[in-house]
C-alpha cells in the first residue's frame, strides 16, 4: 500500500476513533454558531474528498447523495448554495449511520483511486484533504467539549482524556537578538497557503518565556481583581468582560469555594500547576499587561520556535491575521481556504493537545476572533 | 385492570407509538425556542407523574435520577431551578434509551400505585397527568414537523400521515340569536382550570360559518396582494409581515410556479379544497378583514359549537386569553398550569388533526401568541 | 367667534403653553421608540389639520411645505411614505422656529375656514383634530418627562407641576349587582370609533375599590419581596421583571436608603400617601394577585364609573383592547386611528393628571402594551 | 502673546467657527453610537482642558459645573463614572448657550495660566489638548454629515463646503526597493503615543499608486457586479454587505437612474473624476482584489509618503492597529488615549479634507473598525 493511501486511511480512521465513545445523540447538537456537530465534521471532511478529488479524478463517479453537497459544504461559496451555518444542529437526516455509509463509500473510491498512478495534483489534493480532516478532528473535540459543557450533568467523553492537564517542562527566558529573520514556510512538505511566501522580517531584541502561564499564575490575577480593573484591558476586551459577565476562564466554576473546570473526563478541581487554557485574546493581553509584560508577535514566536518547547497550547500572539507579502489567493474553491478570513482575527502559534499528531508545524498560522475561548489556548509572554 | 390504569397506559403507549417512526437523531433538535425536542416531551410528561404523583403518594419512592427534575421541569418555578428552555436541543445525555428506561420505571410505579385503592386526589392527578401528556403529544408532532421543515431534504415522518389534508363537510352560515349564554365547563369530567367557572355572557345576534377557510380561499387573498396591502392588517401584524418577509402560510414554498407545502409525508402540492392551516392570528384577521367579515369571539364560538362541525383545526378567535370571572389560581405547582399565561395571547377553540382522540372539548381554551403558526390552526368566519 | 373656533384656538394655544418652559434643545430628543419629541408632537398635530381638513376644504390650499407630509405623518399608511418612527430625534430641520411658523400658517387658514359656514363633516373633523391634539398634549408631557429622566442632572420642567402628587379622596368598596349593563358611547358628543356601538354586557356581582393603590401600599409589596417572587406574576411579566431588572416603579431611585422619584419638578422623596403611578400592567396584576384581589375588567369599570371618583390615573383593567360588537373601521386615513391596534394591548380606563381638561370621558378606551409605564398609570382593585 | 496661547486660541476659535452655520437643533442628535453630537464635541474638548490642565495647574480652581465631568467624559475610566455613550443625544441640558459659557470660562482660565511661566509639562498637556480638540473638529464635521444624512430633506450645512469634491493631481506608480526602513515618529514636535518608538521594518520591493481611486473607477466595480460577487470579498466583508444590503458607498443614492451623493452642500450628482470616499475597509479590499492588486501596509505607506501626494482622504491600509515595538501605555488618564483600542481595527494613513490644517503628519496612525464609512476615507493601491 502506498504511503499516501496509508496516510489517508490512518487519518480517516482517526476521525472515526475519536467518535468511538459517542452515543448517537452526541453527534447532533450545535449550541453556538462557531461550533459544529460531530456528524457535520464527519460529513464535511468526507464531502471535501468527494467534491475536490473524486468528482475530478474518477471518470463517471456517481456521487453518493446529491443533497450532501448542499448540506455539508461549509463556506465554499464557489460550489453553490449551502445549508445555513447556524442550523446544523437541526438536520437529523441523513442519520449518523448514513453518514458512516457515506464515509465508507468515499473511502472505497479514494482507495481505488490511490491504487493507480497518482499525479502530483492528486497527491497534493489528498494531502490537503488529510490536513483539512485533521483540522476538523481538532474542532470535533473542542466543539464536543463545548456542547457537553452545556449539560448540567457534566457528561464524560472518556476517562483519562484530558486536554488541559499538562505542566511546564521549562522555566526562564530566551533572548533573541535583533536582526533580519526569515518567516514563513519554505521547502517541500505540506503547508497552507497562508504560511507560504518566506520573507524577511526585521526584529528588535526581545525575550520570550520558555514556559506558559499556569492556572496558579492566572488565579493570582483573578485574586487581585484582574477582571474588575479596566486598566489592564483593551477597550473591546473590557466591554466583552462586562457584557458577558466574564469572571474566569471558560469552563471554570466555583463549587463550595473551590474552582473546578469542566473537562472531557467530567468536572475536575483546578490544578495549580497545570498550564492555563481556554482564555480569550483579551484575557491573554490583560494578564500580560498586569504583569508589565506583553504577548509576542507571531514573527518573534517563529524566530524563537526552534529553541522553545511548544505544542501544548495554541498560544495567542499580538499579531493580527494578515496576508504575508506576495500572498496570492488560489483560483477556485481551494482558494477560499484561508485568505478570506484575513481581517479582525488574531494569530495563534504552536499547537495544542487537541491537535492531531503530525499536523503541527512551526510556520503554522492558526487564527480566531479575539473573544474565542473554546480552543485549547494559552499564554506565552514576551518583553 | 381499572379504567384509570387503562387510560393511563393507553396514553403512555400512544406517546411511544408516535415516536415509532423516529430515528434517534430525530429526538434531539430544538430549532426554535417555542418548540421542544421529542426527547424532552417524553421526559417531561414522565417527570410530571414522578414529581406530582409518585413523590407524593408512594412512601419511600426512590426517584429515578435526581438530575431529571432539573432537566425536565418546564416552567414550574415552584419546584426549583430549571434547565434553560432554549437549550433543550443541546442536552444529549441522558440518551433516548435512558429516557425510555425512565418511562418504564415511572410507568411500573404508577401501575403498582393504581392497583391499590385510589383516592379522589390521586385519581384527579392521574387524569391531569394524562391530559398533560396528551397536550405534549400534540406538541411533539407539531414541533417535529417544525424541526423537519428546516431540513432541505424534506424528511418523511410517515406515509399517509397528513395533518392538513382535510376538506369541509358543510357550507353556509349558522345564525344565533342574541341573549344570555352560559360559557365555561360545568359537570363532572376532566377540564382545565382556565375553562372552569361557568358564567353568563350576553351575546348579540351573530352568524358563524359552518365551514373553515380553504387553501383556495386564501390563495385568492394572496393573489390580490393581501400580504402587500397594509389596510387589511393590524399594525402589529403588518410589522410582523414586513420584518419576517411573510408571503404565504407557514411551510408553503413555490416550486416552478406552483405552491407546495411541507408535510409529515414530505413536500406535497397545495390542494385547493383542503382546509387552510398554519396561519397566524394576524393572517386570520387580515383575511377576515379583506372579506369584510370578522373572526368570532370565543364566546360566540362556544355558544354555537353544538351546531358546528369542529375538530379539524384550532380556530383563531378574536378573544384574548383572559381569566373567566371567579378564576382562581390553584395552590402550588399545579396552579402554574394556565393562569400565568393570561396576557398577550389569543384564544383558539376547537381541536385539530394533531389533537389526541378524546382530548377535545367544546369548552377547551387553547392559546398562543398571535404570531405563532406551527400549530394546526385555521380560520372560521363570523359576521 | 364660533364656539368651534374658540375650542380650536384654545386647544392650539394649550399645546404652545405646554412648551413655554422648554429650551430649543428640549424639543429634539427621542430616547426610546415609543415616545416622540415635542417638536414632532407640535408638527404632527398641525399636519393632521392640514392633511385632513385644509387640503379637503380649502380650494387652492397651498401646503406649507411639501416635505412635512413625509416628516410628520405618523402611522397613516394611506397617505404615503413616512419617516422612520425611531429616527424622529435625528431630524433637526425644520427648526423649532419653522415648526411654529407652520402652526401659525395652519391656524390662520383654519380660522378663515371656520369663519364661513361650517358643514357637519368639517365640524366633525375639526373636533377630531382637537381631540387628536389633546392626546398629543398628554403624550408630549409624558414623553418629555421620560426624556428628562435620562439626564443625570434631573432637569426641572416647571416648579409646582407635579403629575403624581395626589391623594385618594375616598375609601372603601363599591358593590355592583349582576345584570345586563350597557357599555359604550351613546349620544351626541365627540367620541372615538373604538368606544362606539353601545352594547349589552352581562356582569356578575362584583366589588370595586373607591380608592387607588398608594405608594405606601406598593412599598409594602416591595418590602415583602414582591419583585422577587414569581408566584405573583404572569409568566410574561416575570420575564419582563428579570430581563429588565425591574425593582421599583419607573423613575424611582434609592438615595441613601430613601426612595425618591424623578418628577417634572426634579427629584423628590416618595410621599407615602400619594397615589402610585408609573407602573406596568404586569406590576398592577402582580400587586393585585399578592393582595388576593384582581383588576376590574373595562366593563366593570364603566358600569361602576358614575359612582367612582376617577381622573387621577389611567387605571389598568384586565381587559384586552379588542373591538366592540359591530365595530367598523372607517374608510380612509381616519379609519387608521384606533382599530389597527386591537391586539396585544390592555385597556386603561379613566384619565390622568396629564390628560387635558375636557378630554376625559367614562366610555374612553385608552390602551397600551402591558409593559409600558411612562404614562400616568395607576391601580384600582376589584373582587 | 505666546505662540502656545495663540495656538490654543486659534484651535478653540476654529471649533466655534465650524459650528457657526448650525441652528441650536443641530447640536443635539446622536443617531448612531459611533458618532456624537456637536454639543458633546464642544463640551468634551473643553472638559479635557479643565480636567487635565486646570484642575492640576490652577490653585483653588473652581470647576465650572461638577456635573460636567460626568456628562462630558468619554472613555476615561480612570476619572470615574461616565454618562452612557449611546445616550448623548438625549441630554438637552446643559443648553448650547451654557456649553458656550463653559468654553469661555475654561478659555479665560487657560489664557490666564498661559500668561505666566509655562512648565514643559503644562506645555505638553496644552498641545495634547489642542491636538485632541482638532481630532474632535474632524469628528464634529463627519458626525454632523452623518446626522444630516438621515434627514429626508437633505439639510445644507454650508454652500461651497464639500469634503469630497477633489481630483487626483498625479498618476502612475511609485517603486520602492526592498530594505530596512525606519518607521514611527522621531524628533521634537507633537505626536501621539501610538506612533512613538521609531523602529526598523524590513520591506520587500513594492509599488504604490500615486493616485487615489476615483468614483469612475469604483462605478466600474459596481457595474460589473462587484457587490454581488463573493469572490472579491473577505468573508466578514461579504456578511457585512449582505446583512446591511450594501450596494454603494455611504451617502450614495440613485435618482432617476443617476447616482447622487449627500454632501454638506446638499444632494449632488456623483462626479466621475472626484476621488472616491466614504467606503469601508471591506469595500477597499474588495475593490483592490477585483483589480488584482492590494492595499499597502502602513509601513509601505510611511516609507513612500515623502514621494506621494497625500492628505485628501484617510487611506485604508492592510495593517491592523497594533502596538509598535516598545510601545508603553502612559500612566493615568492620558494613557487611556490610544493603546486601549489596539485590537480589531485597521490603520488609515494620510489625512482628509476634514482634518484641521496642521494636524496631519506622515507618521500619524488613524484607526477604525473595518466596517466604518462615515469618515472621509479612500483607497490607494499597491502591488
Amino acid at each position: 500500500m502506498s504511503e499516501l493511501l496509508q496516510l489517508f486511511q490512518n487519518t480517516r480512521a482517526q476521525s472515526v476513533a475519536l467518535c468511538e465513545p459517542l452515543h448517537i445523540e452526541d453527534y447532533l447538537p450545535q449550541p453556538v454558531d462557531f461550533a459544529s456537530p460531530p456528524k457535520w465534521h464527519l460529513s464535511h471532511s468526507t464531502w471535501f474528498f468527494e467534491e475536490m478529488v473524486l468528482k475530478k479524478f474518477v471518470t463517471d463517479y456517481k456521487i453518493f447523495n446529491p443533497h450532501f453537497s448542499f448540506l455539508f459544504n461549509s463556506y465554499y461559496q464557489t460550489i453553490g448554495e449551502r445549508a445555513i451555518r447556524t442550523e446544523r444542529g437541526t438536520i437529523t437526516r441523513p442519520t449518523v449511520a448514513e453518514v458512516y455509509e457515506y464515509r465508507k463509500y468515499v473511502d472505497a473510491h479514494i482507495k481505488r483511486l490511490l491504487q493507480n498512478a497518482i499525479s502530483p495534483e492528486l497527491e497534493e489534493l489528498i494531502i490537503l484533504g488529510v490536513n483539512h480532516e485533521q483540522q476538523h478532528q481538532e474542532l470535533l473535540i473542542t466543539d464536543l467539549k463545548h456542547t457537553f459543557s452545556y449539560n448540567p450533568i457534566h457528561p464524560v467523553y472518556k476517562e483519562n482524556f484530558n486536554l488541559t492537564a499538562q505542566n511546564n517542562e521549562e522555566d526562564g527566558w530566551l533572548q533573541i537578538s535583533e536582526g533580519i529573520y526569515k518567516i514563513g514556510f519554505e521547502g517541500e512538505g505540506f503547508h497552507f497557503d497562508n504560511e507560504k511566501g518566506r520573507h524577511k522580517v526585521f526584529l528588535h531584541d526581545f525575550e520570550i518565556s520558555k514556559f506558559l502561564v499556569t492556572n496558579a499564575d492566572f488565579l493570582e490575577f483573578m485574586e487581585v481583581g484582574g477582571y474588575d480593573n479596566f486598566k489592564f484591558w483593551l477597550d473591546e476586551g473590557w466591554n466583552w468582560v462586562n457584557e458577558n459577565q466574564i469572571k474566569s476562564p471558560l469552563y471554570w466554576t466555583k463549587i463550595d469555594g473551590d474552582w473546578h473546570s469542566f473537562t472531557l473526563e467530567g468536572l475536575k478541581p483546578i490544578e495549580h500547576d497545570d498550564i492555563l487554557t481556554h482564555i480569550s485574546f483579551y484575557e491573554a493581553q490583560a494578564f500580560a499587561c498586569w504583569k508589565g509584560l506583553r504577548l509576542p508577535t507571531e514573527f518573534e514566536w517563529e524566530a524563537a520556535a526552534d529553541q522553545l518547547n511548544w505544542g501544548k497550547r495554541w498560544e495567542w500572539t499580538y499579531s493580527a491575521y494578515l496576508p504575508y507579502p506576495n500572498f496570492q489567493i488560489a483560483e477556485g474553491a481551494v482558494g477560499e481556504y484561508n485568505g478570506k478570513f484575513m481581517v479582525s482575527q488574531m494569530v495563534l502559534r504552536g499547537a495544542s493537545t487537541a491537535t492531531p499528531k503530525g499536523h503541527e508545524r512551526k510556520t503554522y498560522r492558526n487564527f480566531f476572533h479575539p473573544k474565542h475561548r473554546w480552543q485549547v489556548t494559552g499564554i506565552r509572554l514576551a518583553k
